[in-house]
């Protein structure tokens, strides 16, 4: 039987855990806080997962020593902003040729790193790896994945054999993985997507309806691919689950927190006053920051990102943000 | 002022003759049915599209001449099944150079044409023509237009200055207009995409969420893009506003009635009580022999296509036809 930790108790990584366990894995969930722990442990069922049992067969523990030690997968479904800090606590029990796989998405403001990149940097800086890395994303809320509903899913990886590792892993008859050479395209989806859920919860929140939400999200990921081939990413990875999948189901879904929160803003609140409201990390705005910075460095237009912007530290109005995008020049539709 | 017939008086015939009034044209509508012209004419309102106010200056007829003569532009929007007699009926009065746009989605079983090549098709029968042919299509529910939401749509056509006449005839502050040269690989993301749609339904009937949703609409578009390819058609268009775009708001929308007739599949309904309890014209049902039958020709593998197949004609029960799709081969997830 393979083992594999889980590094994050949230809902992602306690949806995964369960997913593994019954897969045929030993499986382990660490956790940064010990009252978490020592809840999952007792209860066997996440406060954010109603109705959801937790398998008995899952380890939950405090101690990244445990974690880490002779896993046959490390399985990183922290939030974006902690991979970092968690990387650093996991990196002096990380050995060469570890296997990890990232579940968190994001792009770090300031490195401009993805989060594979960030894990790579911060083992280096330990000492530790290099690790084997694989980036795992696609279209799955956790409320459903939780619940066997059928579920697709991207392992990426410059190495071919870690991504299909990952895939043994992972697939049952519930969820369907495929493999995607191209990491930091994939990575780069799991980011912006985020940020065109914003748009797409504003224009929401503005009363529009499902044509100006596809507009968005079409209109959104030709930004994204632009920014992606501009960086030397594969276009077919924008058009795949990581890219429009995951976008479709960020933009459109009950469950998706960037969405929640933007309707908020679009409905009339600051962005303080909705991420308060939203309650927990809301991974666009942190991406926000560093997407505009690539769009700048690659020179490619990005007017949604531009409007999610000029509306959250701009001060500009949701509605006059909309309309000047309704109003830019008359254009063909190519993403060049 | 330039002047505009709308052929047809469903919802998104009225939606858009409302709104080409509304944007500075002249615009007449004609029905095959009198007693539709009379309520139209008297009402100014439209039964499914209540409380939308229709323009007095709107002009309604049931008279094929009065439709045709001297028209800026000839906008066909009946449905698929009824393009090839509209314009049979339309041909004595159209003359060489005639600008035609087609808002009807859908690909004529038997003769595989899209519908501009059914119109195409039929006024060279009846020595009129040729016309300038330009399809219209994109994310654009008839019910928000009509009530004035931010929309986009694509107006295509290999005719440069054709495509950019309609573009300048719909634009306006809450119609956004595109245009792209890929005429063929607009008019079959139309009609491919009501297939999907279906697909997309019948999970959600089976109780399926987001992340299956997001699958079916994102393995679908690969679908379609291989299919396209291999016509011959533009990589870009399918990842544009007729292609991903339509597929979202089609899959994804409560409006769609290819989506509510899947869902009632999906729930347990046979294809013929779906259809009779939807009350309208399902497209993907009608482009569905079509589809197979390129697939076949152009030797595509479309295992979502086939899985809808299997249910609507070959008596498959739904959760079977799923599990089938989710056990499928291992797969990288490239389209070819």
């Amino acid at each position: 039987m393979k083992r594999i930790t889980v590094l994050g108790a949230g809902t992602w990584g306690t949806a995964l855990a369960r997913m593994l366990s019954n897969t045929g894995s030993v499986v382990t969930v660490w956790s940064a806080l010990d009252s978490e722990v020592s809840t999952l442990s007792e209860t066997r069922a996440h406060p954010n997962l109603p109705g959801v049992e937790l398998p008995r067969e899952l380890i939950f523990t405090g101690s990244m020593e445990e974690a880490c030690r002779e896993m046959d997968l490390l399985l990183f479904a922290v939030p974006s902003p902690y991979v970092r800090e968690t990387t650093r606590r996991a990196a002096p029990y990380i050995g060469p040729g570890q296997l990890i796989a990232d579940a968190a998405k994001g792009i770090e403001a300031g490195t401009l790193l993805t989060m594979t990149g960030v894990i790579a940097d911060e083992l280096k800086k330990a000492g530790a790896g290099p690790a084997r890395l694989v980036a795992l994303s696609g279209p799955t809320h956790a409320e459903e994945v939780a619940r066997d509903m059928p579920t697709t899913i991207v392992s990426a990886s410059p190495d071919p054999e870690a991504a299909r590792q990952v895939q043994d892993l992972c697939m049952n008859t519930c969820m369907r993985v495929y493999t995607n050479p191209d990491i930091r395209g994939v990575e780069l989806c799991g980011a912006v997507k985020n940020v065109i859920a914003l748009a797409s919860g504003i224009s929401l929140g503005l009363g529009y309806g499902d044509n100006t939400k596809a507009a968005i999200i079409t209109r959104g990921l030709a930004e994204l691919t632009r920014l992606g081939c501009a960086m030397g990413c594969d276009r077919q990875t924008f058009t795949g689950l990581g890219g429009i999948g995951d976008l479709i189901v960020t933009a459109t879904s009950i469950h998706s927190r960037n969405n929640r929160c933007g309707q908020l803003i679009g409905g009339g609140l600051t962005p303080e006053e909705a991420v308060e409201r939203t309650g927990m990390v809301v991974e666009g705005l942190h991406a926000l920051p560093a997407v505009l910075e690539l769009s700048r460095r690659y020179k490619v237009e990005m007017p949604i990102v531009e409007a999610v912007e000029s509306i959250i530290h701009g001060g500009v109005p949701p509605a006059m943000a909309v309309r000047e995008l309704m109003s830019r020049d008359r254009k063909g539709e190519e993403v060049y």
